[in-house]
C-alpha cells in the first residue's frame, strides 16, 4: 500500500481528470468532433506558449518533434550550431549529424550552460543557419538563459531551435516575446500527460527557411502539418485519447495561468534545493533548472538510494547518466507534483540517508522546505 | 490544480487500483462469476477482521449495518445498553428507541469513552440482552477499550455489538479472540472505497439470539445475508461494482497484513499529535483514537481555517460537532492516506494558522511529524 508519486522528470504524475478524459470510448479522427476539440488544443497550446504561432502535434516522443525541427528547419547552405550541455544536447547533436548536416557543437561542462555571449561570438561568423539549444537540460538539471539566447538569435538571420520538453510549462517560456523560432514539448511533462505526443510551435522565420527545403522524410515533415492544423486536422492518425487528455490539462493549466505555474514550480525547486542543502547535501547545477533538481550523493551513498526511495516509499527519482552514474538523484517539479507532496519526499530522503548511515538531522530537511513554500497557495 | 485529498474520517482516498476495477464494465449477479468474487470476499474480510464468523455485506451505509445488528439481534425480554460518547453513540440509542427496544444509555463526556468496569456494573444487574458500543467514535476522535469490553461481555448472556465503523482495518481489532459478538463496518473508511457498503460480522452467540427474533423488517434482516452467504450470495441486488472494488481493497490489506496497517495508522495519529502539540494546540480527546485526530483551534481560530486548509491547499478535513462545531478540526489516518502526505498535511496546517494570525514557526510542526513517522517504513 505504498502510494506511487513520479518525481521522476518525466513521466510526470497524470491528473485523475486526464486520466479519466482518456479513458473515455474511442472516437474517430476524421469527424467534426475531433476537429471542435483539436481547434481548442491548439488555441490552448498557444496559450500556454504565449505565441500565435502555429503549434504543431505529433503522434511521437518529444525526441520526434526535435528531429522534426531539426530535420526540416535546418538551411542545407549553413552549418547547425548544438549547445551540449548533457544527454540531450548530445543526442540533437546525433540527430543533425544523421541527416548529414554540418554540426559545430558547443560543449558545456556538465551542470553549466552556453551563454548569450557565447551564442553571440559563433554567430557572427556567419556560418550559421541553425542555432539549438536545450532550455532545461534533464540530465543535468541545468537552465540555460533561453531569454538572451533568443534576443541574440533574433538579430540574425539563424533560427533558434530550443528543446523545451522539461522547460514549458514549468520554466519562464515568452515564445513570441523572446522570438524563439521554434519550441518544442513532450506530453510526460508539465502537460501532464502519459508519454506519446510532441508539439512544435514555429515562427513566420522559421516557416521562410522550412517551405524551402524539401522535407527528409514524411512522418516528420512539419509542413505537413501546418497544412492540416490550419483546419484542425493532422497529415497522420492522430492520438486521440491524449489529445483529448491535453486538452483538460491543458484547460487546468490555462485556467491557472501559466505563470503562476512558473511561480509554483520554481518555488519547489528553492524548496527542494534547500531541504537538501539543510541536509548536507550539494546541489550539482551551477545553473540549476527549476524543472528538475539534482543533488549529489554524499559520501558513502550510491544509487542503493534510489532504490530505497523507490520501494519504501514510494518517491520515483530519477538517478545520474554516464559519469553522474551513482552519483546523484534528480527529482521532478514539473506539472501535477505539488507542495504537499514535495515536503513529504523531502521526509523520505531523510529517512533514506539515515538508513543508509548518513548522519542527519531528521526534520531538518522538511522543515527548511516548509519554510520555502509558506506562500505557495 | 491544487490536488485534493481526503482526510475526513470517511469518505478516505480510494486506491487507482480500486477505481480502475470499479470502472470495468457490468455484469450480472446471479451468476457464477460473482459467486466466485463473492467467495474471495467473503474471505477476505474474514481475514481483515481476524473472524472464523460470517461476514454479510449490505449494500448500504454503515448506519445500515448498526441497524440491522441492533434491530434484529436485541431481545426484546431484556434491556439495550447503548454507551453514548458522541454523535455515533447517540444515532445507535435512536435506532433502538424507533424499534421500540427498551434502552437504556451510558453517557460519557465527549472525549472519553465508556469503560469496561462502567459495562460491567451495568451487567450485573441482569437486565441487559445486548450491549452497543462505538469502538472509534468519529464525532470525538475517541476510542473506547473494546478489548476490555469484549472480555466483560463473553462472561455473561449479553451479547456486544460493536460500531467499528472508523475502527475496522486501522485500530486492532480482533473479532474472535475478543470475542465481539457483532462487528460493523462501512466501506468508505479504512476499506477504501467509496460508501454504499456495510459489513456485519456475527458471532454463534449472536446468531442464536437472531433466530430466536422474528426479524422486524425485510431489507435489515441478518438471517436473510446469512442464508445466502453461505453460498457466496445475497438477498437482494448487490452493489456489485463496490464489492469489486472490495475484493481489490481487501486483497491490499490482506497482502500487507492488517497488523501492519494498524501500527501504521498508530504513527500516523502519533505523528500529527505530536506536530499539533509542537504547534501549540491540544488534542481534544482524553482517549485518542488513532483512526481520527480531532484537534483543538488555538484562540482567535475558527472554521474559517477548514475552509482555507481546502481551497489552498486541497487538504479536507472535517469540522466539530455540536458544541465542538468551529471549535476544532478532525483528520483522518484511515486507509489509502500515507505518511508522505501526512507530513505535508501538516504543513498546511502551519500554513493556514499563520494566515489566520496564530504565531507558528513554520516547520516545528513538520519536523516534530517527519520525527516520529521515521520507522513507518
Amino acid at each position: 500500500m505504498i502510494k506511487a508519486r513520479l518525481f521522476t522528470p518525466g513521466p510526470t504524475d497524470v491528473p485523475p481528470e486526464v486520466l479519466v478524459e482518456m479513458a473515455k470510448p474511442m472516437f474517430h479522427h476524421r469527424t467534426p468532433q475531433f476537429q471542435a476539440m483539436f481547434a481548442e488544443v491548439n488555441a490552448g497550446l498557444k496559450k500556454m506558449l504565449l505565441t500565435a504561432n502555429d503549434v504543431l502535434t505529433i503522434a511521437g516522443s518529444g525526441t520526434a518533434g526535435m528531429e522534426a525541427a531539426i530535420a526540416c528547419a535546418s538551411r542545407r547552405d549553413k552549418k547547425v550550431l548544438v549547445a551540449n550541455g548533457g544527454k540531450f544536447g548530445e543526442r540533437w547533436v546525433k540527430v543533425a549529424k544523421v541527416y548529414g548536416l554540418d554540426v559545430d557543437e558547443v560543449v558545456s561542462p556538465w551542470g553549466t550552460a552556453i551563454t548569450p555571449e557565447s551564442v553571440r561570438e559563433k554567430l557572427a561568423t556567419g556560418l550559421y543557419g541553425t542555432v539549438v539549444v536545450v532550455y532545461s537540460e534533464t540530465s543535468t538539471a541545468t537552465a540555460c538563459d533561453l531569454e538572451g539566447i533568443g534576443k541574440v538569435v533574433a538579430g540574425t538571420d539563424a533560427i533558434l531551435i530550443a528543446d523545451c520538453i522539461t522547460a514549458a510549462g514549468t520554466l519562464p517560456l515568452r515564445t513570441d516575446e523572446w522570438k524563439i523560432d521554434i519550441v518544442a514539448t513532450g506530453s510526460q511533462k508539465a502537460l501532464m500527460l502519459p508519454p506519446g505526443l510532441a508539439t512544435v510551435a514555429v515562427s513566420e522565420k522559421a516557416w521562410k527557411i522550412i517551405d524551402a527545403i524539401k522535407a527528409p522524410g514524411l512522418y516528420l515533415d512539419l509542413k505537413a502539418y501546418r497544412k492540416m492544423v490550419v483546419k484542425n486536422d493532422t497529415p497522420y492518425t492522430p492520438a486521440v485519447s491524449l489529445i483529448r487528455g491535453m486538452k483538460v490539462s491543458l484547460d487546468m493549466i490555462n485556467a491557472i495561468g501559466v505563470e503562476k505555474i512558473w511561480a509554483r514550480s520554481a518555488l519547489l525547486a528553492k524548496a527542494t534545493r534547500q531541504a537538501c542543502v539543510a541536509l548536507g547535501m550539494k546541489v550539482f547545477s551551477k545553473q540549476p533548472s527549476d524543472s528538475v533538481t539534482g543533488i549529489m550523493y554524499p559520501p558513502g551513498v550510491d544509487d542503493a538510494f534510489r532504490k530505497i526511495l523507490q520501494s519504501k516509499y514510494g518517491i520515483n527519482a530519477a538517478g545520474g547518466q554516464d559519469d553522474l552514474k551513482g552519483k546523484c538523484f534528480r527529482v521532478s517539479h514539473m506539472g501535477y507534483v505539488d507542495p504537499i507532496e514535495t515536503i513529504g519526499m523531502i521526509a523520505a530522503i531523510e529517512y533514506t540517508l539515515a538508513e543508509l548511515g548518513v548522519a542527519v538531522e531528521i526534520g531538518k530537511g522538511v522543515a527548511a522546505a516548509a519554510r520555502v513554500l509558506k506562500d505557495w497557495a
